[in-house]
């Protein structure tokens, strides 16, 4: 399926779908989440690719053109739908991340007289089209088309030139990332090398790493070389020099160039509709690395076996799930599948290098594969569950990786990014992912190693523990008072995690026959109690002594601003969070109703986030009270059908990583996974008409699981009654372990709740 | 000899001399030159290396301290004697240029808190000291006493630091050259590698080169890591980043870093009079090739051996001319045959890499040395027909290597640096220095190849030859008419030079039986009738229609002002520059009285600029004046006494390349080699009692020659008569042949003139 947007205000509000589009990957709408601040990218992406080939527009107000430039906020887009000024298409990128990082090696075609200002060179684009594996547009200013694919490791572009002087640049000077700085060297008429500094993700500047790329043109260029942009001289030498402050050439220069603002151009006598192809190869440990890739990932010019290998990988992928629905309902899920993997992204090259996490040097796997992109705060909670569920391969993969940092660095991962910790967000994020996937039976990982950096990082005192900040206090008095507050922000939202992590980590023990920590760490799980003020009914920051913080109140927080004890939430959104202990906490509330109705209040009054994460499963909790379920089931709804869409704006926030995606594609299949370690599924409506899950038998020897939703008509939402292989279930939840045996799952639905 | 300057102006005033000094090296004042624009430096330099280690005090006017800057003026200093604020030590440096180029890489000792702002760690600095092979200073600022010697492609530093926290800064971002841009990798505790850019030599940017470099600590640093420049955030950016606008280190970090301004540290805790030496290798041909060097050249840390084999190289080479005089005497002589030898510079490394000229990638010599910096407009002229004379090995070299080039490039060298033809000056320089090494019988290389090349540039049409523009024109008119001013400057200027290149390739020819060829040139070199305006008995700027420039001022030029015609010269100063036909020029002027009276007049109304080529033999021009030679006699000493001293002012002007220490090295020994493959030198007064030339017999079979001059009293300074090995010389010149056949050449001097 092509989406293609116009200019046509009408056009825009409908994506076009062919009626031949039939397998899963044909309903990928990569244009979804490219505005609304979703921060995903339309570019061709290999499942779980390094390399993409992502559109690059957000350099630049461009008179306007561009109603969002990078560098006017701390803007974590290098494309957003809105922007109409491109300069160029950049070869690594992230995909729903909150701050600016990578977004680059930027390659840019154009034609007529040579540039090497992006604000000469740049242009205006139309006529957008892009699938899974495929983008195109077209490049006003310069009458050239654009096509690109990818592989892993390296992006494929075609240029389609309109005749006389045509141009390649490669351009390290401008990327989406805070860092600056590369080196280019030409290596013949057809090549180039190089490598750029990324880093300063999310004010965390301290560590830097190179992008190490290999280009290669499918002609040789008639004139070609490295430029760089000049220093600004002064006096008598502003007078003489011919290139001051601007971009000098160095034609057919073959040796390194460094600097701030360099890139590389290939200039080319071109006939009419000519077409030249460039692919690029990348790698973070070494220039001879990305060549290797580039070799063995491309070893000629195809482009149609590229895009051809590109979405059939997401085929089988995404075919995993098989829906039955509408085809809007299809395009939303498996685009939003298609999300939920992107990252962790394959790290190594294909000589099975990777940069070795908080060392130097590289180190070399020999099975499997090394990720990178840990986003670990927002993909705790429902991405790796949902790897587990539908790709239990990958998830070992993903955990095997994890394991593998902590012994390189000592440490498990929190935010892990190209081998650097970047430490954002807080929490211990990492306990969770690994007890989850255990306890979901992947178990094809150093447990031993894996749990034993989980408890280090559980109990090392805060003198040697980078991963949890407050342990000492955590640990003596059971909760992390406000008087450290400053050192860190989000004293309640920091214990909050702890809770979680060392509620996953007993369950782990307990898996592992580790009685005494099973125990342990049970009982620090429950230490929110602490914070929990009888006079508000809400978590409520504390101090050491054991006093409540005055000045508090539940509203403060949202829409990111900054708040007392609370990170990314506000009280609100924080009240319900104690995801492995909800029965618990609904009796400390007051009880089921009371409970119920302070959740509906939170909905009425708009004190829940969609966008964010630590209220995610808000919409869910009804599960949890007996009668009330109707009103999850009905909420969810509700929430798919107001916040998600098939628009660029149709994730309701920054994906993160695709968690937010992952919400919208667990909860379309009608079932979600509240809180890692706990085997329960909440289910609720299915938004299809069936759901077949093709699970992996090497994991799950059941192997094929359908879920079947029969309405008696248009409006049936609420679930009247459930068959799971022929037997009544009555619960609202579905355990992994039955999901997983295979079988059916029948839900009969109707138009009216079905309230005890 | 150690030379050491001192606050104290009456120091300041007369440099300090052992009475132990004996061997020539003694003699060499490094600070002579480092004043009054002679863009020489007190570093430590092997002769002809590649290598040196020169303290760098050019950047910041640092609040008065410095009153040069080096971006205030198209300023090539990277030293300035006056100058107080000192911001590193560079190890690749040219002497005696007129452009900013290399003074890179930067390595600075510091000591107390770290900063990465050299307006911070900069320092006064004093307590210099210089000789040859050695230089000492103090940095106030950090109380280090800083020494430095150098082998051929490395440099070798010695810190000795007063405890404490201590670091050593390499810096890229700054440098001499107007280019910008380098990178850095920490290889480990001790060692990092990494390359800087150097280029834009004179206002011909368009050529870049990396220089390469390894340094190697000699203790294991505590903390270490690179460093970069960040850039300027704005907004919310600004407001988060730790690093704005300004030095973010990255330690540990060990993979490559670039940017425009990026540097590494290694920090230490000193105890009190800790030495920490470093030694940096170069290479231009990669970092490999760096490392090779310095391994070969330092295998280990040994301060005194490096320190004694530069010195011994420097008493080698200095003491082929054995000179009896005065202590200040030896000290003027001494190092301005120093300075004759810095360039040409050995540009291969050690495993005999070296980057082609204008072309890509390295090529490999298997015997001898391969040369860069040949500032041939300038050298031509004395520095290679000296070196024929005392060290015709290195001459031969020399050679080699510009005929290598043409091979390499199509073309012979105008003015070479590091493989880049700069372009730098006017006329076609090569060919006379050829035709004048071949004819002093230095024949050991591809003659006929050379002398193709020289044809080729004397005879390719315009739109081939880059070496001679107006070429069409002269070869159609015989001069090179002013309708082409504009496109080139200076036309007279450059038509001169064709003359006497032709002029020296037809000698060429004629010695190689090339009897057509030689008629052919020697005719066009007496073209420069066509300029000679008998109204003015100047020569005059002419167009092409024959007629002559109209608004002519022979006075116009002073100062390298731009004037018609004429570059960096006065009419007057190129009147007389017919170099190989001044017998019949003088008839064409009117014969000897008047033009030893404009010659006079010349002199005695400040027309005649001691400080640049054009004009420089004009002191010995009354040699062809019979019973004039004494006013040459007279006049070279007037100009040693007042134009050049022991002071760092005492070199007249821009040293260009040794060339203005090679005319002082010629004059003080009483001769001076007038035009390039002329075998004549003309005969002055010796200024000292004895010469004794060590001639290399693989050359010169007769060994040694000797010139003594017999003095009746202190004030001694006309030749009355002469005695060649007994018989009497009555010539005021010498055959190259007569003078390294070996022998004694006497000269008996009085008061008076010896008139005719």
């Amino acid at each position: 399926m092509h989406h293609q947007f116009y200019l046509n205000t009408l056009l825009l509000l409908f994506s076009v779908s062919t009626a031949l589009a039939q397998k899963p990957a044909d309903w990928v709408n990569p244009f979804i989440g490219t505005s609304n601040f979703g921060a995903t990218h339309p570019g061709p992406q290999y499942p779980h690719g390094l390399a993409s080939v992502a559109p690059f527009n957000t350099a630049f107000s461009a008179g306007g053109l561009n109603p969002t430039e990078k560098d006017e906020a701390w803007n974590s887009r290098g494309y957003v739908h809105e922007n109409k000024f491109l300069t160029g298409f950049s070869h690594a990128n992230l995909s729903g991340v909150g701050c600016p990082e990578l977004g680059t090696p930027l390659l840019m075609p154009t034609a007529g007289a040579r540039s090497f200002d992006p604000q000469v060179y740049g242009s205006v684009f139309s006529a957008e089209d892009a699938e899974a594996g495929y983008y195109s547009c077209h490049l006003d200013k310069h009458n050239i088309k654009v096509e690109a694919s990818s592989t892993l490791r390296t992006g494929l572009s075609r240029y389609t030139f309109p005749g006389g002087e045509g141009h390649i640049l490669l351009n390290l000077g401008l990327a989406l990332s805070n860092e600056s700085g590369g080196m280019v060297s030409i290596v013949d008429a057809q090549e180039v090398e190089g490598f750029r500094m990324v880093g300063t993700f999310c004010y965390n500047p301290e560590d830097v790493r190179p992008i190490y790329f290999v280009a290669r043109i499918s002609k040789a260029a008639e004139e070609f070389g490295p430029y760089k942009k000049m220093p600004a001289y002064r006096n008598v030498e502003a007078d003489w020099v011919a290139y001051n402050n601007t971009w000098k050439p160095y034609p057919y220069f073959q040796q390194e160039v460094a600097g701030d603002d360099v890139g590389a151009y290939f200039s080319f006598q071109t006939v009419p509709g000519e077409v030249i192809e460039v692919k690029l190869g990348i790698s973070f440990v070494s220039i001879a690395n990305a060549r290797q890739n580039l070799n063995a990932e491309q070893p000629g010019f195809d482009f149609e076996r590229v895009r051809t290998q590109n979405y059939e990988r997401w085929n089988e992928l995404l075919g995993r799930a098989e829906v039955e629905g509408t085809d809007y309902q299809k395009e939303l899920f498996y685009t939003a599948l298609y999300h939920s993997l992107v990252h962790p992204s394959i790290f190594q090259d294909v000589n099975g290098e990777y940069p070795l996490m908080g060392q130097h040097g590289a180190g070399r796997i020999t099975t499997g594969n090394r990720y990178t992109v840990y986003s670990l705060w927002d993909t705790y909670r429902n991405v790796h569950p949902l790897l587990s569920l539908l790709y239990p391969e990958i998830q070992e993969d993903m955990v095997r990786s994890m394991t593998s940092m902590s012994e390189e660095s000592g440490w498990l991962p929190k935010w892990e990014l190209l081998g650097m910790e970047t430490g954002v967000m807080v929490g211990d994020p990492a306990t969770p992912v690994i007890a989850d996937t255990y306890l979901r039976g992947l178990r094809n990982f150093n447990v031993e190693a894996a749990y034993q950096a989980a408890r280090r990082a559980a109990t090392a005192p805060e003198t040697e523990n980078p991963l949890r900040p407050g342990i000492d206090d955590y640990q003596a008095l059971g909760y992390v008072p406000l008087d450290g507050e400053g050192q860190w922000d989000g004293t309640v939202s920091t214990a909050l995690e702890y809770y979680l992590s060392d509620w996953a980590l007993s369950r782990l023990a307990a898996a592992l026959g580790k009685e005494a920590d099973a125990h342990l760490f049970a009982e620090r799980a429950r230490g929110y109690l602490n914070y929990l003020d009888p006079e508000t009914g809400f978590l409520r920051p504390k101090y050491r002594d054991g006093t409540f913080y005055p000045d508090f109140n539940p509203l403060e927080g949202k829409h990111f601003e900054p708040v007392t004890g609370f990170v990314e939430g506000t009280a609100w959104q924080y009240r319900f969070y104690t995801p492995h202990d909800v029965p618990f906490l609904i009796e400390q509330l007051g009880g089921a109703d009371a409970f119920s109705q302070a959740l509906q209040a939170c909905f009425r009054e708009g004190l829940y986030d969609v966008a964010n994460e630590p209220d995610i499963t808000y919409p869910y909790l009804f599960n949890y009270v007996e009668g009330e379920e109707w009103r999850s089931q009905e909420k969810v709804a509700e929430i798919i059908a107001r916040h998600y869409s098939n628009q660029p704006g149709g994730i309701p926030g920054n994906d993160d990583t695709g968690t937010l995606s992952t919400w919208l594609a667990f909860s379309m299949m009608g079932f979600y996974p509240l809180c890692p370690a706990d085997m329960d599924y909440a289910l609720v409506t299915p938004a299809f008409e069936s759901v077949r899950l093709h699970l992996n038998p090497d994991y799950y020897p059941g192997g094929t699981m359908d879920i079947q939703a029969l309405r008696t008509s248009e409006n049936s939402q609420f679930i009247q009654q459930m068959l799971l292989n022929g037997q009544p279930h009555n619960r609202f939840f579905i355990t992994h372990q039955q999901l997983t045996a295979g079988g059916v799952l029948k839900i009969d639905l109707g138009d009216t709740p079905s309230k005890k």
